[in-house]
């Protein structure tokens, strides 16, 4: 392999551990793109992996590590309590030039780990896309599209790596954001899972009598609670810590509002409801002057 | 007037007094199903009312009550916190046989003090439909389409009211449902007013730095939180011995992730989401059953 192609956006050969909504999207975004001439796909159920294949997600599915040998790239999209051990099992059975990446949720205790084991090989990212909806029967070739790709480097990890990703998932459409693998857990506790968190303490509430009643809000206000309960688990405890600290601060302003409720102090309610009115609108000038038309 | 008039879900004059979102979607409404052959709108500002005549959502725009004599059917869309004395200005203004109903997001109190006062001629109304985008200029004809409208008798609403306000409704596309003032109270607080201020709350949370990192799952959970924050006081305040208690629920739901979380205990943790997802399944079988495909 020269070493161009190293430095090069394009893989002769992608391999995705993981062929689900993520990993089935890169998979036909990289393709529809032209960015790689080949898609291997690793899993451990080989049904699954023929649909893949049999839907033109991937051009070959392997469950043994042992078959990625070919891969310049190997994009590990396991549930984040999977990845280490799976991103290892690639290292051991490809060649030291394959780059090996992730697209866990959390960063912290993934990329301190395989630091120190794989400085030269690993590099850790997490593009902000996805869906309630798991499977690759729903992935999307638009999927990253105008969305932000994170790199996430240690101070273990050499330039060309941060390079070479960075410019996998501008490819893909991204824009990237670089961010030191501790920093992105803290700053994803307050947008992603907390969040998470929240719609699912709301949904939890909905009793069978009150679910004709609720409507549009409650639908939006609880949409990611449809995601799966176990990956999801994993990732709010591998973010234990700075979960915790964010949980503390929501549940901080829920208590302001049940004050304010309780004294009858309309001025200090609209001051509360203009708090996140305005803190919605950074968020929309951001998200919306990035990704163009929001979609769903 | 003849009785058969009162009795169908048409009316000659329908006056819409409050001409934003939901007055200019029930006016666009009516007109497009053929129910009305005449809007009037009654409003303070009358350069508004003129762009909203000039856009065909009325026919005439009032600034005086005196001018609803004509109407056969008014619907206050008010904020909550003016609609009672909205409703005794209309009801002044009117013939006895003129029906009167309202769009309030709270019920109990508005119905219990125009009980008394207007037992033949009020009604409330709660259309569940809406946008956190307000005036008429989002007002749309299908607004209501496949959406519920909850009708809310009192003890005192003669049968007739109930009968006309339900097929009101039910010509603009909504199922009805009939719930008595404090029940629909309780059971918004679950299924609006709560998951209004968790939206809220979490929106509040965003930092500029963690801006760039929000996300789809961040749009959604807190979209709601864009609305109107004036509005929004005076349907909380108003509701607020049951939003406090649904409040009080979602805080210990919060307080047992923030436990699991610190125990490590990820079997419970798991449990936890399961709950959401289970009740927001149950609540997409109800509002997608309910509405077809859901929209945004």
């Amino acid at each position: 392999m020269s070493s161009e192609k190293h430095t090069a956006a394009s893989a002769e050969t992608l391999a995705i551990v993981g062929v689900g909504l993520i990993g089935g999207s890169v998979a036909l975004a990289a393709r529809k793109r032209g960015m790689v001439r080949r898609v291997i796909g690793l899993g451990r159920n080989p049904a699954r992996l023929e649909q893949a294949r049999s839907r033109g997600i991937i051009d070959e599915g392997v469950t043994d590590y042992a078959l990625l040998g070919d891969a310049d790239l190997v994009i590990v999209c396991s549930p984040v309590d999977r990845i280490v051990q799976d991103v290892l099992a690639v290292a051991a059975a490809t060649p030291k030039e394959t780059l090996i990446s992730d697209v866990g949720s959390v960063k912290g205790a993934i990329c301190e780990q395989l630091a120190t084991q794989l400085p030269a090989r690993f590099i850790g990212s997490h593009p902000l896309a996805g869906s309630e909806k798991g499977g690759f029967e729903n992935a999307q070739a638009e999927l990253f599209e105008g969305r932000v790709g994170i790199v996430t480097p240690t101070a273990e990890t050499p330039p060309h790596l941060v390079e070479r990703m960075t410019r996998f998932w501008q490819s893909l459409g991204m824009r990237t954001l670089l961010q030191a693998p501790q920093e992105h857990d803290r700053v994803l506790a307050i947008t992603s899972h907390v969040p998470h968190v929240a719609a699912a303490a709301v949904a939890a509430m909905l009793s069978d009598e009150a679910a004709p009643f609720a409507s549009s809000g409650f639908r939006d206000t609880t949409r990611i609670a449809a995601g799966d309960p176990e990956l999801w688990a994993a990732i709010l405890s591998q973010n234990a810590p700075a979960v915790q600290r964010a949980l503390a601060t929501l549940m901080q302003q829920l208590d302001r509002f049940s004050d304010v409720l309780a004294n009858g102090d309309l001025a200090q309610l609209q001051q509360l409801l203009l708090e996140g009115q305005m803190r919605r609108e950074v968020f929309e000038a951001t998200f919306g002057g990035a990704a163009g038309k929001s979609t769903s």
